[in-house]
Parts: C-alpha cells; sequence; structure tokens
C-alpha cells in the first residue's frame, strides 16, 4: 500500500508515468466509467475547500466509485474531543481511500500512520499540497507539451506559497528549466528553496516588474500577494499594479505563453485576460480532476493492511512549529535525525531549534 | 446547448412535451435507472434549500447519474472573494449539467453565460424559479387531467409569490383558464400581471375571503401569509383565520377540487385537510422530482461548448435593482432596450430609471 | 412494511437471521454490489453524528443504492417551521428507505408514522439507538463467536448510556450471560434495568472498581465518565483513574477478552490498548457497517403504502417528559394505557405523572 503525502517522495519514472496516464484518461474516460465500481473514497476535510473536494469528488465519480466524507468539522465526532487517530481507523474500515486535507502541519503523515487504505494528502495547513502539483505539471505538459527546456516566471508571493515551493522543487527534477522569481523584496522564494534551484543545476534570475519579465517567458505562474504581505499601505498603493496581469501587459508576450493559477483569483489576473488563448487557468482545474483520476486508480490496488503496532511518542515536548499536528495529537512519535545530524519532525519536517 | 433559465423563454410546444415525457418516466421510472450513467451534475446553492436540493439530487440519482455542490456559502471558495464567472468555469470543467440557487436576481443568467455545460435556475432570489412551476404545472395535469378551462384560486400573498406569478404566466397560455385571486388589498397580484391576464384573454376577479370562493374553484394554490405582511398586528389578528384552509372550509368545495402549495407550509393549511382526497401538496413534490429527471435528461446531450468571448459591461453603474447580481458581479454587461423604448436589465429585468 | 424503532420489537428468531446474514456480507461483499441497484437513502440528521451517517452511507453506498439527505438542520425547511411530518411525507416521496436521527425523544416513530416508506431510528435523543445495538452484538458474536454463557462487564456512566442500556435488554434474552456492573454509587445501571435481568433469569454483580472487576471478563463494554457526572470535583480527581482502562490493568485480564467501545473515546481507554488484540473497538465499526447493510437489504422490499388516515391528538397536554417528540409536534396522539393500568406516551415511553 503506498500513500502520497509528498510528491518530492515519488520517483521520477512514476510521476512520468503518472502524468501519462492522467493523459490516457483524459483521451478516452468513458473507458475507466466503471473502473472504480463498489469502490469507496472518503473526503476527511477538517477545513473547508470546496474547489479541492469538488475536484476529487468529481474523480472519483466519474471513475465510478463513491464519496462519503464531511467538510465541516464542527459536525464532526472531532468536535466532541476525538483524535485524528481514531477518526482515521474508523473511517479506513469504512472506504478504499482516503483523502485528507487538515489545517495542520504534517497531520496526512499523521493520517497515513494509522490507516489501513492509501491516504491522498490534500493539503497539511501551509506544508505541502501534493495533488495541486500533479495538475500543475499536467497543465504544463498538456498545454506547452513538454515539462523541460522552459522558462518560468513565478509572479506574486513566493515566499508564503507552498504550490510555488512545490512546483519549483518538481520542475528542478527536469533540470534544463529555467525560473523568473517576480515579486517584491520581501516576498521573495525562501533562500532554502533558492539553494535547491542552483544545486539542481538549473539558473533563476529576480526581478520586481512583471511587464518587465514577460516578453522571456515561456510559462508565467500567477499568485495572489494579499494587501497585508506589503510592508506597507503605501508600498502596497505604488506597487499592487506592478504585479497585476492584464491584457495589455500580455500584448509584450512571448508568443505561445501559458498563464496559469491555481485559483481562486482575485484581482491579479484581470477579466479581459480570461479569454485569451495563454489563459490555461481555468483548463487547469480540468486538467487537475483528470491528474487526480490516475492517481486514484493508481493507488487503488484493492489490498487492506493491519496497523503496525503504534510506536510511543519519543519525546516529552512537541514539536517546537506551533503549527504542527504533533502539537494537537501528542501520541505522535516525531523526531528524527536528518543526515546532517540536524533534529528534524517527522510530520511537518521542521528543524528543532 | 441549452439552459433553463425563465420558462416564459420555453416555446409551448416543448413544454408540453417535457411534461409528456415527465409522465411516462414517472409510469416506467426503473427503464431510465441508468440513463446519465456516467454523467455528473452539480447542485450550487449559494442559499440553503434542502427541498429542492434533494430533489434535483434524486432526480439525478435516480437517472444512475451522480451528484457534486454545495449547500453552504460560506464554505466555499465564494468567501475568499471569487466571482461567480469563476466558479460557474471552473465547476462546468468538472460536470455535465448545473443547477444554481443563489439569493440575487439574475444570477442564474449570470452563470448560464459562462458555463461550457447546460444550467438549470434553482431560484435566483425573488426573481424566478422556473422548476416549482414546472412541478405545479405536472401536478395540474396528473391530477386534474388537464391544463386548460379550468378556475383556479390562488390565494395568501399574491404579491410577493414568485410560484404564483410563474405559474399565472404560463396557465394563461393555455388561454380558457379564469382566476380567482384571494388576498388582502396590500398583497393584491401586482398588476402589471394583471394586464397580462388580460392581454392574454382570460378572466379573473379578486376576492378576500378564501370560503366564499371554494364552491368555484377547480384548483386551490395556497401560499402563506407572512405574519409583517399584514398591515397591522390588528388586521392581523382580524384577518388570519381568512386565509387559513381546514376541513371544515373543505365541505363547501366543489367535487373535484385539488389543493397544491409549494411547501414547506407553516399554519395556512390545516393539519385535518392533509388526508383529504383534495390534498395534493405531498404528491406534488413527487411529481416535481420526475419532471426534474425530465427536464435533465433534455438538457443533457452530451455537447460541450467553448466559452464565447466575454462582452465588456456596457454601463458604468449597476443595475438601480439593489438585489441584482450585476450589483456584485461588475464585470456582466446588463443594460437592454425593450421593444417599448425602455431601459431594463438584462438579468434580473428590472426597468432602469 | 416494517421500520426499525425500537429493538426490543424485533423477535429473537428475526434478529439472529439479521446477524447471521450480516455474517454473509461480510464474507462476500462484493457478491451485494448491486443488490440495491436504483435504490435511494434519505439520511436525516437533525443533529449531527458524522459516525453514525458514515456508517449509513458507507452501507447503502457499498450495496449500490444511493443517498441524499442533510446533517445541518440549520440548513434545512425545519428551519422555516416545518414539522417533522411534513418533512417526512415529502421525503418520503423521493427515497426508498429513511434513516433519522433527532434530539428529541420519540422522534423515529413519529417518523414512521407518516413515512410511505421504511424508517431506521439512527437515535431519537437519550432514547435508543437500535443500530448500535445490533452493531455491539455482531460484534460479539464475531470476536467471541456466540452470544451466550459469558460474563460481559459495562463500565463508566452505566445510569445515562443508552447503549448500555440497549445491549443489556438485548443480551438478557440470552438467558446464560452474566453482567458485572462498573461505576460509581449514583451512576449505576438504573433499578428497572436491574429488575429486568433478575426478571431475564440472569445474574449480575455491581462494583466500582475496573481492576478488581478484568480477570473474571469475557467482554468488557467500556464508556465515558463525564467529568460533570461526578458526584464533586473532589471525587472525579479521586475517582477518574479507576474507570481507565491501560494496558498495565489489562495484564490481569482474562484470556480472550474483548474491548468494546461505542466511540469516539476520549481517554477512558489509553492509546498503550489500541494494538492489543483486546482491543475489538475500531474493528467494531466495520461490522457496524456489515449489519447496517443486511438491515438495509431485509428492509427494502419495493412496496410502498399509503399513509393510514392521520389519528388525532388525543390529549390536551403533551407528554410530561419535557424532551419528547409530541412537545414541538402537537399534533401528534400520544397516550396509551399500559398492561400494568399506567398511562404512557406512545412515542418516548415516559411514564405520566
Amino acid at each position: 500500500m503506498r500513500h502520497l503525502i509528498d510528491l518530492d517522495a515519488m520517483p521520477m519514472n512514476e510521476l512520468d508515468e503518472l502524468l501519462h496516464f492522467a493523459g490516457r484518461i483524459m483521451d478516452k474516460p468513458e473507458y475507466y466509467f466503471d473502473s472504480c465500481h463498489g469502490r469507496l473514497m472518503a473526503t476527511l476535510f477538517y477545513e473547508p475547500s470546496t474547489r479541492t473536494q469538488m475536484s476529487f469528488q468529481a474523480a472519483m465519480l466519474k471513475l465510478g466509485g463513491r464519496v462519503i466524507g464531511f467538510d465541516n468539522p464542527s459536525n464532526t465526532s472531532v468536535s466532541k474531543g476525538e483524535s485524528l487517530k481514531d477518526t482515521i481507523r474508523v473511517v479506513s474500515n469504512y472506504t478504499d481511500i482516503i483523502t485528507v486535507r487538515h489545517p495542520l502541519e504534517g497531520s496526512a503523515k499523521a493520517s497515513a500512520m494509522f490507516s489501513r487504505v492509501p491516504v491522498i494528502n490534500a493539503g497539511d495547513g501551509g506544508h505541502l499540497h501534493p495533488t495541486q502539483t500533479l495538475t500543475d505539471l499536467f497543465t504544463l505538459q498538456k498545454t506547452k507539451g513538454t515539462l523541460k527546456g522552459m522558462t518560468i516566471g513565478f509572479c506574486g508571493d513566493l515566499r508564503n506559497g507552498r504550490t510555488v515551493h512545490s512546483l519549483i522543487k518538481a520542475l528542478i527534477k527536469y533540470k534544463t528549466n529555467r525560473f523568473v522569481l517576480i515579486s517584491t523584496e520581501n516576498l521573495m522564494l525562501p533562500s532554502y528553496i533558492q539553494r535547491a534551484i542552483e544545486r539542481a543545476g538549473c539558473e533563476y534570475t529576480c526581478c520586481n516588474n512583471l511587464a518587465e519579465a514577460l516578453p522571456e517567458l515561456d510559462v508565467l505562474y500567477m499568485t495572489r500577494i494579499q494587501k497585508e504581505r506589503f510592508a506597507s499601505p503605501e508600498e502596497y498603493e505604488a506597487q499592487k499594479g506592478v504585479y497585476v496581469l492584464n491584457r495589455e501587459k500580455l500584448k509584450n508576450a512571448k508568443y505561445g505563453l501559458k498563464v496559469l493559477h491555481p485559483l481562486p483569483r482575485v484581482d491579479e489576473i484581470a477579466l479581459d485576460v480570461d479569454d485569451d488563448p495563454a489563459a490555461v487557468y481555468f483548463d487547469q482545474t480540468e486538467y487537475g480532476m483528470y491528474v487526480r483520476m490516475a492517481l486514484i486508480l493508481n493507488m487503488l490496488d484493492g489490498s487492506r493492511k493491519f496497523i503496525d503496532p503504534q510506536r510511543e511518542s519519543n519525546s516529552k515536548k512537541g514539536c517546537t512549529n506551533p503549527r504542527c499536528i504533533t502539537i494537537s495529537e501528542a501520541y505522535l512519535p516525531h523526531l528524527l535525525s536528518r543526515a546532517d545530524g540536524k533534529i528534524v519532525c517527522e510530520f511537518c519536517d521542521h528543524e528543532q531549534q
């Protein structure tokens, strides 16, 4: 049995096969209508995310499977004080596969420890969201025809955007890509990801003006900068237009540019861009459904396992990350020695002080 | 591709065929068990309406299709500031047909503009609710055997009841019907609908006492008068019993009378009426399910379209109706010249000042 | 047509057949994948209970049926003042079977009165919850191989725990069982159930220490004692550990002990018990799904009935139990003379003063 918690852990050949399989399903969805007949998926959404939940539900239902779940933690046994462990053990008795979304980091990994069926991470706090990255990769492959040799711009809040971090970490595996990082000074990509780009032998440049960067881009990945992320209200007023894409700016774009966005967008892409051939952010959601169909089919192999005897918590205190699942679920073991000798949390990957 | 936004726009021969088809499904529902195999419906309920949502869900599921959706706007991407347009474009990538319910007038028409799949209006504010009218018509046809030549009483709040307005507009097309409008003075049917009845060559009389009107009615369509709609608390106390149907009043009813109600009822129909053969308001909900099954099957022809390039908004200011969808979704074009030279909103039909 | 309101009303041979049938389904679930093809279940949850709702949904979906329903009363027509009667009559027009959970006692019985399809009680306030008891019985049969001749401990709040009351009432029918009642003085099993044990010819002993009782138990049924149920905060501090099961206490358990719990558990069972072979409380939820599958299949015989003309309420005042459904639904008839001459409520079984 295999879970999908962190896309980084998926070998590249498997990733390529998965994207290829998604393409086959997209070509002939009717061949797969009944491939999950009799199978049941749980969508456990401890925080609401209608978009993601509907995408998973649509994927499973189009495969002929069925779905149960919740989207409102206040209605669940959780509100009676039940631990994540107990909920997962029970739900994995009812279902064949579980998707879990949770506001705490590391929660998906914790879920996988106690599940008798495969677990898909549908977003664990600000930590990981691997099916969004799969969606982005599949969109690139379908609209650009390749995942290699491109100049890819990332625009917006690059410091806090987990989808940006994950997509860059995936794209550097395809060596020949080049990155243009478009943001304000204090919303720049974290330095550890900049180092990762360098180590992978890829190039990148930084830039604080979308219009200037556009002419060299094959792909533009837009994200939103929340008003409160700017250094000051004055800077917000001065800068905001610089990070908004509109039809005027598109005039100088390279031929064949594709614009992606994880959605929902607010106003970082003007409405007049929506019908430009460059805009693929709505199609992106459809690609996301097909790649989730491929993922579900790959993970459902019908086998059930019995849970390994529980390892005891190996630390008296929780992780030093206040947003880590080990804070609320005290029974979890959580400290690991990393190769470099640092102590890290097994669930949220946070380096302990 | 066709949407159902306003029943008025449906040609009469199509309406008749639809009601006939609903009858065929009701006779042999098992023939249609798998007719939507592999098809997916979205129920996007921006305001809760369990009754209507369950009716659509039951209809789709009984056809062998599947359903995704939401009923709680606070859980949706909408709460993150997403426009109706974006939500519809995304959801129409996942599904084959969309039903939308929204508190703002004109929202269903706006949804249809941006959907790649057929849209059914499941109620847009106080504006239109065409599947309720289909339900009412089908109920009349099944319980009276005809849609013509009847004396039909409408009782309650005729000024604000959109189901009453829509049903009258549909019934006047069948020329020979006669209407008895039973309400207080200030809850009388709006004069523009009274004019429409006259123009269609139908008769109507007004009346403020249900008991007096009953002996001449073939059909009684009951609705609720909310307490706060009466001119004063004193008038409420004096009048309330006049607009309540009970077994006592039924004694003077014409043989074969049928009583309809859009439900939920509160106390405008006494419980002792429920088991009288005249009471068809519970059966009405079942008829509603079959007519929705017919509608879904008719609309699902499997074709997808690409969205027309967006028309730009043709006005700097929104519609003068504060409950119109163009107020919250500023990108919508919305002003039209009507045949009589008046300027009206394209979405809520409101006459501009 | 048959409803399941109170397990006590089910003849023993039918109960045995149902458990046997659940076992057959569990052995070969794939044989039953399409046995409810084309059938629709409603889950009407007037109070949230995700665990129970997911169990019913999983059961119906695994049989090839479909599910509609709600879990949030504030989103329903109920919030517009609709009576339970009207909701049930409408929903029974859409569906083939209804499960209802409601905070008021007697509500399931009231629902059954007005439903055209079979009704399953999924919990009516603190009154009855028959499918939990079926789950408990099936778990015992699967894990102990019998329902007879065992020494069964019940630990925790025995006064208020409806699952405890129901399970004891079921187990005393299998004559040769013996009960050990482990609780504080003021959370002891109600005397009328103690009397029922005696009348059935079964033995029981009372005890206030779990560790002392363990060595003689074949089965331990754990429940939670809420902190506020103790006589005083001091007593809580002094006593709480006495009613918690942990690995240490298990060392003295009889070979083959099985521990059940209706879940969710909070801290009355320590986490270190979870992986002991005695712990069957997680498996119990899976058994619950299979017994619900058997129940649904048994109850769905496809016939619809027309509602009997309504009996009028036979009392001017409601039941004296303030948590009875007849308080909010005043149209219900509700007073019965019992064999012993006492007047009881027909819905919540409360003895009138």
